[in-house]
């Protein structure tokens, strides 16, 4: 319906790739640019033949490209690249420290507005999808209780906090949501659930040669705020193990309303099985890079987030179209 | 953060009666009034002191009331009450005719847009949040399959066929989906399903004294549309067991996305698990007369659809609350 909208990925990494392939599946966005701190020419693209740019050149592209996507990571890049770019581009992203989601909202608000451009962050599934799911079953069912589960997947801090242990040469996390405890939420039973009831996790390690498994293990287990709240299974492996088992990114999860009218429970269950978490991020940001593109087109600048689009927007068939092959 | 909303129900039926205890839930908007064909003086009502109104003096009210939840059937009532009651408040509705929604969309966007007022239609499950599921994860997940399994629960429809056959007493029709069917979908296998494969109906039945039982259980299963084209089972039943053990109005459902982006697979699972099928439509509806309130304010007039709405308006936190709280 619309022409087609001028897409720029910031960073390429495991993200910047997925959306990169998820564009292919979107007639009407077409991929102009990949920004990247490396060297550019050092970098080939997967799936398209568009231009690899040294992010110090992202200026160029104003007027060019109508929605910047941001794969960078939470903790050091998008503080500094978010109401960098919001200043020349509508942007999409990933944001997803909790703690400082108002103060980078603020940050690319205030940007956004000034240059009447929009900006959405922290889409994805969490922030993002499941978000969506606690927000609207609270609002229609406000008497209740709301429960998320994550897993079964791999946990990257986790698997960094591993990796960080003395004799340890490589490993993989996998959190796992404990299925007692859904059950017991599925029944209607709003149950109280300590850290301890809800997941455990579960650790594939390759140790250097020669390492003390047993202490190794013990101090995975201990680890103040990432194990020691959790009941922990350590698991060694050989590097080859670790390869071939455990190469995947793949994560999921359950977000479950309990509510209640009058005198009847009801059970609001979303969720999702993803063999692959950074590609299926990347389709969300795709068609939150296609919202954003509308709301700017609209007039609607400054800093948005999920609660705040139409999920229309998200789609590229016209309003009839939805009404009659969707509703 | 608002004043109050002003309430309208038209309709005193169970599904009235549902969004009736709703308002309860909802400290932000105030039941003003029930309207009724039927006789004002023989209601009671069971949750509010609201005023009982026949349905014929229901223009004294606006400027009074904000928005009017309409909640009588799709059949007959809502075709002429929807484009009437558009023409002088904010309404919402459930409307769930499929074939005629291109229709009646257009009948109520002419008249809100002529009264600058805005409507919802089709809200509820499904149409309503299943119809969401399908379009946000068609759009982020292009490439898949979407299901739609509805049950285990009351189907309305088939129970009032059941009970039209010639020796039927009393009957109640469940649709049952068939739970290899959604093991299938799950495991990401993107099967072709016929009717049959995917739910399954079981009635019970009273029949009157000295009926040809085998007659009736024949005459049920051949029932075209109905019932022709399912595996049905028919359980004969006393006037009293079914009194005690299905007088219920359970349903419920899924709505499953089977997507898949490069080399991997995601699976996108939204179930409901309803203990009352009016009361928990009557909660959607609910929040969506929060939604059409804010949407007037804006000043977006005509008719809308749950594509339309953007979530943050179904709740009565402010954008801050949401993004601290539930992103």
């Amino acid at each position: 319906m619309d022409s087609v909208i001028k897409v720029g990925i910031v960073g390429y990494g495991n993200l910047g790739k997925g959306v990169e392939a998820a564009l292919l599946n979107q007639p009407d966005m077409e991929l102009v640019a990949v920004f990247t701190r490396r060297d550019p020419n050092l970098i080939n693209l997967e799936n398209s033949s568009a231009i690899v740019e040294h992010y110090n050149r992202v200026e160029k592209y104003i007027g060019i490209i109508d929605t910047m996507i941001l794969c960078g990571g939470s903790m050091t890049d998008l503080p500094e690249q978010g109401p960098y770019l919001a200043q020349m581009f509508n942007t999409v992203d990933s944001f997803d420290t909790h703690a400082r989601i108002p103060e980078y909202f603020s940050a690319l608000d205030k940007a956004a507005k000034k240059a009447r451009k929009t900006s959405i962050i922290s889409v994805g599934w969490d922030p993002g999808l499941f978000s969506l799911n606690r927000m609207m079953t609270e609002a229609i069912l406000p008497e209740g209780e709301t429960y998320t589960f994550w897993g079964k997947g791999v946990s990257q801090g986790h698997s960094d906090a591993i990796r960080r242990v003395k004799g340890v040469k490589a490993g993989v996390q996998y959190t796992i949501p404990i299925e007692d405890a859904i059950e017991s939420v599925r029944r209607g039973e709003n149950p109280k659930l300590s850290t301890r009831e809800k997941h455990y996790r579960q650790c594939f390690v390759v140790a250097q040669e020669g390492a003390d498994l047993n202490e190794i293990e013990q101090e995975i287990k201990k680890m103040p705020n990432y194990f020691a709240d959790y009941d922990t299974e350590v698991i060694f492996v050989t590097e080859d193990e670790l390869r071939t088992n455990h190469n995947k990114i793949p994560h999921g999860g359950f977000v479950i309303r309990s509510g209640r009218t009058k005198q009847n429970n009801h059970i609001i269950e979303y969720s999702l099985k993803l063999e692959s978490n950074p590609e299926f991020t990347a389709s969300v940001l795709v068609a939150y890079a296609r919202a954003v593109y509308r709301l700017y087109q609209q007039g609607q600048y400054g800093a948005k987030t999920i609660f705040d689009v139409p999920p229309a927007y998200l789609s590229n068939l016209s309003d009839e179209d939805l009404r009659a092959r969707l509703l």
